[in-house]
């Protein structure tokens, strides 16, 4: 038995929709992550996350196909990132909820592995508060953050936690000895890029080439498929959570 | 002499280009908040903080006209709530921006006094991310969160801290008498409200009317205006501070 | 007791949708009013008008919070100008009416002081045909046109009419000894413009800029504040008097 | 040699961008007129204008192909009537006017046969405001409305006018023996129908169904072939020489 | 009695919702046709075809007012092409259904004389397929390919078969002199023109100018009005058959 | 060594872009593919072919992540299904070549596993007709048609070249204890369906639910991973062929 749209069968659609009540969609990103990471890391985090959340609900949910692209114009300079815009990004999963709440899915859970993609599934999330489907989606590093420990100063994109991650998840997706470390220090930022990485206050964005001129945010040499197992899985035991709440309410 | 674009005749508009390099656009909300306030709250307090940090600036910024609606459709089962859709609220302040940095401005600033335009403003930002613009936006009340005491477990919406800043931009906006408690502990919510208030994880979104019957998130009847004076004033020094940098930047 | 939406609780308004069964929308623009006047001009005179229509409807009409913004690319050329598109302004329109029409609203009348917003309300007010809402929208200063007397052969926009009834609505917006005269005969204008301001044939447009280096349209030198009463109490009564007819109709 | 780009070639068209640098677009409507005249009225008069203008224009001008659909929902109440949203017409001229742009027109018309359009129009004039293209355009009746007499106290659409022009245009399209008075008295009308008639002030738009069951304002049996005449050729002299200014302007 | 929507009268159309179940709408192009043959040529193909269709099916088809304009931007080099593009295109298409669906037609079929319009057509053609009508569409002379003989090893575009169907439907549209070959090997395209080419594989498209100086494929000056005869009047009675089927299906 | 961008990190998509000058991008489709297939078929499909396809040419390509998702709404009264809009559909490869050109990448070929996507890529082709970037897109099974032997009288769809395919791509994917047939005489479908099987002709379109109550064309029990392999293969060296062309041309 499958817990994946793609492989399924329409009959065992047909099943899944009232065994399986839960509908998740990972999204991830085409984009460049530093020296040593392929493109697709993020794409590749959701899915792993959004399989071991499902396995953890043990049939109550489904997994659809990755959306590999998402929404990176802050990565536009780096050659190979393939971004879509907010207008379009939105298009696509609101359509792809669509097709499934067609089918009789009434509750959706949107993971995903790219931080780029939090302000338009922000967004589409206030489409559904007047409909009778719930939408909920979640971050992925955020939701362990209390976890990450022994990072730079400043870290984030392409840095400590999401190499772990992904040392974790697909180490032949990482490189090793070409990862490199990015910005580490406040200090090494330019003023407008400081001012990007505050937070609680006033915002402002910045291309990531603006941060780094390798488009890194941290040291990612320091990372340890032992930690991404921890951040991974805690993740996945958290959204797992958080879904069993979100089907018994 | 002033920093409002809308009492400026179009030479000093033509002036402030020069002096006046940061352009504030105040955007707020037509929607509920509760029994005693009035609908135009997020409007009132994002015009009051925006000119307290254009005083601060000392003719260093200009303030356009506000935008008097936002992005609530998590308060239209409430009367009288005006909701924009988040296209249409995303393309007003675009069209605007792009005005003004047709006349040369090329820093700009969006306070909002609503909450839910921040999605909307976030997918904004990112469009800017490869233009010759700064583009920065910032909240309200999250600016000075730490400042906020006293209130009750669950509070926000219509709650403690905005009306303390309505008691002091604009009194005779609130209702004293009839103020009356939202939901003020998350034993009062339901299971998905409950879920939705849940910070750092998954994300779901529901109305207001899940919330509480009112729509109220706290007890605005605990709230001075002095509190309310410190908010706004801090929270303006606060932004002023950020806005200084980005000038200097 | 107030007739403004902004100023009211939602129970207030919820008792409005029964009482006062027009809603009135005031829209304006923020545009170059020549030398001597505030830019935010035809957003104040909606409003000053609204408010006068809705003083005699007394009690059976709401006034909805200003759009502060409208259709000016014909002024863009002049500093301080900010315009939305035609589909962008039409669309908020648009959505406000929705708003209210969820809450009972059934019957809505726009009210613009600004007479580039006039093509995108009539397409608007297409859309209404076919629809349960009675959507009516109304010019401000040809209302009142037999009235206007001692005018330039040329007069319009930031011309006599336009200054006498900010001369009475806001004298403090109008710096009386910054005004100018724009163009005043037909003579000064060149073969493009002149077309343009031939009535009741073939139409095309210009931007301000080609009528006047300076945007103006008549002298507002001439202007009276006893005038601007005149013009603005009488097409307050006769909007009012087209209220009634709607409200009984 | 003609003036129409429908039986031009290429070559002829290449000639023409240099000949004649004024590019007409004739636009109408297919929609109801009432019990005896065809639905293809409105394109078959601006047709029928717009050849006539070419022709005094000597070879300076060229006939687009008529867009045979215009802007009708109100008469959509009525069998037969095919109707564009304004945004789809809008599109429709708008890319016409870029696509002979392209080939070097800078100059343009568009004779529009039906009121309904003129709302469209009248916004797509808004956006060449600022660009290097001219665009003008006209209605067709009212270019000649002080020529009208003997008309009811109400006419307009499919009255005395509008069958005249086809009587004398297109005479096999007027089944005469069919023609059937609408309303003719602002008596006849209800009250919201009575105040969409009233010119000057406050307006509003209702279905044409509202005015009359048979959707007729005025008796078209009091038309002649004669008046037509009148009105046709004037309007094309005046049109004419509105166009011979614009070009040499 | 006439089968035409143009030439009917609304009490015509309503009866012919009843009797002509089938409503047939031509759509043409405005594009360069070679040397010798007008613009207009795929719009007057598409009238002429879709006249004929009727009359087979006796008085249970209404034809309505051709769509003029169609998809050329592969023909936007040469002078006096229009184009719109796929999304107005569709649009238009897509709002006549609509109108004519308002009145109870509920079977269509779109005759195309420009095969430009084909991808748009096949995309439209899609949204129905969960309706509740019948969307069906037809291409002209691949209807007739088989008929086709004595052409170049290259042709196509105001080829032998266009310039045939011309000379016997509408000669006066073809100056038969200055009918002149264009492309008519293989060997004359160049290497992209020629996988533009090829068919049942992989596909590339070309503007016209890419294929020929002239735009042409094919040898027009060997076409004859008996040869046009053949495949005018055979396209009728094969697309005539198809609606027999679709209205009795 | 790699040739897919999602496994390349950012400095090798940098050297890609000089050294494999062609961009694949494979899209397929989520839709029932009757009992015994996966309803990611086309999906898995079109990603093997690509990746086939640039192993043949040895480093001049790369392959982009796929498009899992399509245009199906003509299989989505079968559960499971999930559809892209048309626009939505053609907005996401716009902007995946659109991004891929800012990196560069002229030469772009789609692989679409699934013939519903054939529309709107042959609308976007048009696009691209007046640019720089050269266009291409390949359907897969017509590619390799006349391979096709002892099919039914009706296949297609979920028949027996699809599933021959698969059985060679990904055999588990395959439950072949579930295939059955589905339509496999023209006898079997009702009049609409016979005439949307029609080729060469008019067109109609029907729901896959239409054609057969289990939605498949043909009898996939006949179908063996050698026929498979013949046209996966044949397949791929004819797309290399034209890619080949496309480069040197």
């Amino acid at each position: 038995m499958t817990w994946r749209l793609a492989e399924m069968t329409t009959d065992q659609a047909r099943d899944a929709v009232r065994e399986s009540p839960l509908a998740i969609i990972p999204v991830g990103a085409q984009e460049q992550h530093g020296g040593g990471m392929a493109m697709s890391t993020d794409s590749v985090r959701a899915v792993g996350l959004a399989e071991r959340v499902a396995e953890r609900l043990a049939g109550r949910a489904v997994v659809a196909p990755a959306v590999n692209y998402g929404v990176s114009p802050h990565h536009l300079e780096f050659a190979g990132t393939m971004s879509l815009s907010p207008a379009t990004f939105t298009a696509v999963v609101r359509e792809l909820v669509d097709s499934l709440s067609q089918h009789g899915w009434r509750r959706f859970l949107v993971i995903t592995g790219h931080g780029g993609n939090n302000p338009a599934l922000s967004v589409l999330a206030q489409e559904y508060v007047r409909s009778d489907l719930v939408f909920a989606w979640t971050p992925f590093t955020s939701v362990v953050a209390d976890l990450i420990d022994g990072v730079s100063e400043v870290h984030g994109h392409a840095g400590e936690a999401e190499t772990a991650q992904m040392l974790y998840l697909a180490p032949d997706l990482v490189q090793v000895d070409r990862l490199e470390p990015g910005a580490t220090t406040l200090d090494e930022l330019g003023p407008v890029a400081r001012l990007a990485r505050r937070a609680g206050g006033p915002r402002v964005s910045v291309g990531f080439d603006v941060y780094h001129k390798r488009g890194v945010l941290g040291d990612p040499r320091i990372a340890t498929a032992e930690q991404g197992r921890l951040l991974v899985e805690t993740a996945a035991d958290r959204i797992a959570d958080f879904a069993e709440e979100l089907l018994s309410a």
